[in-house]
């Protein structure tokens, strides 16, 4: 890249953070309804303040910093950068306001464009790269965080009318066998990738069978009817605790009434599709339906071999691995070297992309992952066997 | 009343609310950081609920219903009235916004406006009378939860440079002694009162005096600097769990910096003057106060009849007496019965009134009243013996 | 008192503890099923660890230490005596065993009968029945707590097949009225009493009715069968609350099977006789039931002074006073100041006696008190009007 | 085996479940101090209604059940098979009593005696030996929660001053090199297994070293002087909260006393002697150790490819796997089918086997399994690069 064509990238994605927040009130940046889902003026500030924090204070001499006490604010999980406000708090600071954080953005991009004029060297150029990838993630839960808080409020208002949450076909059914043999997964190209990625690696896989498509709203209905969500046999002891604890008895979202199914997708309450892929059910569901249909989910080195050969449903796909380190798998120095390695216990690895991933960021050795209970990306389940 | 005075009395305690929501933005109107806190926008909406839903909707022939899913959002805890947003989620509903709160306000002015033109009739009068004093009470609370959403924000912004807090200046010092003898208590004129203020009843008091000053900044330091805090001795039980659970050394919204006591006041973060009546304090730490000086709170009995010789220190006052219903007592029928009584157990009466409280609400016979741990009201201390 | 007869009075009150626990197993006197309930061999225990602490170690010159880890094994809540087990865990404790409390209480008891052997002034004399008092308060506790372990245990066993909850029979119905004017109530007799009942002073009464006869189980099935659990209006919003989230539907013990009121009595499962007075039930649900009848509960100080018409039922009183401290009240000085004024918040005061109080230890003036959602102890209800 | 060494090998299994129980007091055999230890007698009953539920009921057709409510109080998780205790409940139930658990024991072994002495066939000779390694994994489990019992009384008392826990010396050190290439792990002979343990399957390892020698205790407090415990680098985030929210600081049972550091052994307290293996560690802890050794720990596939080069030093080893299914795993029909694969999520797999292992019951295949934040097994660390 160009210094001109980083500037530019930089804009572009920038652009997009605030794009998605445009059909949005002022009061939908400042709630946290639930632990998992973060106010979006926290998402505006926190990737704002990682290249703040990460490229302006350390590289760019005459920076002035913005407001310390934004440090405290913004700061997610970075041990290594100091004191930060609880998770669990998030929701409860009216302060910055909206304003105050699009003033905080504008001033660092500014700052940004002025300091990527001039060649930047290999260090930072690989931070920018990461600052823009973590920007991205924080896109797509950007959509999963305010389609959380508005589809949970009592109004279910609209997010917007277009339809961001667009239909999906899935075109060729059937399935692919992969033979036995020793195969090679992991990032091995030149471009960016996420460090938990690396390194290129071989596998040996037995034989497998894996759908070409996801599983559909229509399927997952005959789960439900044939009383999936109350017998314990089809789930893990912990997954039948969590749908007894929290009552579920469908995907998030769902709701019967009138004796229809409906669902509150991004555009308001609307009946459920038969043939879309089934969405926002968590690794315990996906697991459950497996067993019930007597098949299993695939590994995500069965996934990632397999993968120019299925139909991608505009789903995160949960697998049935763990998230834990590649071989040869080290943590970058520094407050970076946070951003993976610790999160790499108690966690399924999903693969593929959805419908709110940002175009361009997800990739076939991509590891995206979550704890087992979580519903509110946008998820669905691929079967194997 | 004149139905001219009706309207612009209705029209006064209104503007009321409005103005004291003036100084603050629209994210402070949406978070509620404890569960007793509520959000401001909650309530705007939720006094303007109560003429909607006592007065129009069972009195005003053709009225419309602003939006029947508001019933659900802005119920308190009106069991009669139906299901109910949990107290605990105010503050996840970023809708109905803060414009939309205002809209509702404005429609069900005009509704009322143009319904007590005609002579309402004294049954409605006399609801009328009591929405207003609602409203009353829930000025209070805006200003507490106000105070409490900036003051635990770590900006620490402040909510207005005019003085609110005013300074409050105690000159007459001193003690009355009130003889032994049967008095009478509670209220006993032709205006409005609250049921729990009925009936005028006699009690028997024994000799005691009471301070005609409250308890200042000063003393509680004493208090403070003397181990108050790491002494068992002063404590209730469950007043010491408490200080040692929540790790309570000192007032709410004090803080010790750079060797000084600051608090933080409405105005923003000040100095404590030594001169003041202490403030935000909970009943476990005035109880403690008074055993420390081998003196005690005053009954609310005692309280009322020595009214007249006290000087108002701007503050609520804890009394020792736990809030129960006087002789007599009975709840009104219907969800307006739901007001006092059943609140009836496990919190304490306080008496007096404090620099927040709407200008003519309280009395001699207003009994206030909270759970015994609670800091967040401008809440101070008298000693009796 | 001889000091012959104080022996006498010694070794009688204590013999009654541990004839309390003979028809229990070794396994019974360990566990703690609630954090209310303590094992019986921690209260044979405590009562012990009482008389060596109070008594033995500061006064009993050549006295030596059972062993010194029994103090923070067996102290209850006195801080002044040091750390302690939390209450929480006193059922985690196997050890010591029941075989060494039974030493420990043999050891203490030969110290206790040796010293009191001399006359040990009136300071220890007054220690001792304090001691002999708080031991009789703990054998009622041992009948509650042991009737709650083998109670909530799946085999449902017997304590005994005596009847201990012996039939009460209330013969003479009817209401005592008593005119208005001004009372004294509170202890005024020269033996022993808690320092909770002193000391003697003036109450103003209004006129009131008071039942003579405590609420049958008869009349609170119709309070059930009306629907008295599933009815709001009749609770306080706390006592609501406490329903609702411990889906309380009647009184502790009792068990609907096969279409018959069954409940678990000391002597195992037995049919619900309609004449009995209604046992094991909270202050929220004698509320309840007294705002269903349109009546309400007594106040301490009407019960004391109607006691003298009353039938007493057997069981304690729930009374609608909040347990707080009589006129001119004072704590005792060092640990033995710690036994009645840090309770005095968020309990309800009961009087009376039931059928699990000690023979003698009650009397008019006993001020019993528990938090208003306990249904453990034997507790009744009486109305007033 | 033949249908005489079948009741041999019954009894000599039966027998040692009483005789790890036979040095400690009724008293030991009730409590459970925390969630993940059971008492002693519910292990001893536990273990005989399997015998009694998946044997005797289904296959001995004269039998009488000893007492059907058992079923309700000895089922531990079976949800095939009824209603059960709560697991948090199992430390309230004084009843069934040590006694009766005992003879509960007889009348079993009796039935069962009398049943294998002629040929019960193939499918109850499975059973039978299903039931006799769940027994001997009850084994260590009575071992492990006898010492937590009994290490968390303020007593501490000694469970046997017979040596237990005895002195592990490592001879060999040194690392063994496992060059990369496709291995086969699982099962592969004809004796019995757990069903995780099937099948034998093809892996591909790349080359890493693995130390003979798990990490001895010097080596572990060079990790705690050297800030271990304070360093959040070293730890996983949700490690990281644990060591924070537990004030986690070193092994349990360690005890810093008068500046020598002690540990709780099933002998009583005694000195931690450097050059035995560290115990009683989280995988939380060995994580960290490893990283802070700028190390990493084998995954399950490598320790079970070396494990003929490596000494064992008494202690489960925490692999960086997951505890997942193999390549071809399913769960077997009925109940039996809920022994392992519905715990395949967020649990970390062990292998090896410890000081508390019963003779012949592990093997190089054999996979156990425990939440990575537990310390309460005899875990130690064995490193990989």
């Amino acid at each position: 890249m160009t210094e001109l064509s980083l500037v530019k990238v930089y804009k572009k994605v920038r652009q997009v953070s605030e794009d998605i927040c445009k059909p949005i009130k002022a009061e939908d940046y400042v709630v946290q309804p639930v632990v998992d889902v973060s106010p979006p003026k926290w998402h505006l500030g926190h990737t704002t303040w990682f290249f703040e924090t990460f490229i302006l204070k350390p590289y760019a001499h005459c920076y002035r910093e913005f407001d310390p006490a934004y440090n405290y604010v913004f700061n997610s999980y970075y041990e290594t950068i100091g004191a930060r406000v609880i998770r669990t708090d998030r929701g409860n600071l009216s302060r910055p306001t909206v304003e105050e954080v699009y003033r905080y953005r504008s001033y660092v991009d500014n700052a940004m464009e002025g300091f990527l004029k001039d060649d930047p060297g290999p260090e930072v150029k690989e931070l920018l790269v990461l600052g823009l990838n973590h920007e991205q993630q924080h896109q797509e839960l950007l959509y999963t965080d305010i389609k959380y808080i508005l589809g949970h409020n009592p109004l279910f208002p609209a997010y917007s009318l277009q339809t961001v949450e667009k239909p999906v076909q899935q075109v060729t059914a059937g399935v692919a066998t992969v033979p036995a043999g020793v195969y090679e997964i992991g990032y091995g190209g030149t471009e960016f990738c996420f460090d938990n990625e690396l390194g290129r690696h071989k596998v040996y896989l037995h034989e497998f069978n894996i759908s070409n498509n996801l599983v559909t709203n229509e399927e997952y209905l005959q789960f439900m009817e044939d009383g999936g969500y109350k017998n314990f046999r089809y789930w893990h002891a912990e997954g039948w605790d969590w749908v007894k604890s929290k009552g579920v008895s469908g995907p998030l979202y769902w709701h019967h009434i009138d004796g229809k199914w409906m669902h509150y997708t991004i555009s308001g309450l609307q009946e459920v599709q038969p043939s879309e892929p089934v969405c926002h059910i968590s690794f315990f569901e996906a697991a459950a339906f497996a067993a019930w249909k007597g098949m299993r989910l695939p590994t995500e080195a069965e996934w990632e071999v397999a993968a120019d050969h299925l139909n991608w449903g505009d789903r995160w796909e949960w697998t049935n691995s763990a998230y834990l380190p590649y071989p040869g798998y080290r943590r970058a120095a520094g407050a970076v070297g946070e951003y993976n390695g610790k999160f790499m216990v108690n966690q399924m690895v999903l693969r593929g992309a959805s419908v709110a991933t940002s175009a361009g960021h997800s990739r076939k050795s991509y590891r995206n992952f979550f704890h087992p209970q979580h519903q509110w990306q946008f998820t669905g389940i691929r079967l194997a066997e």
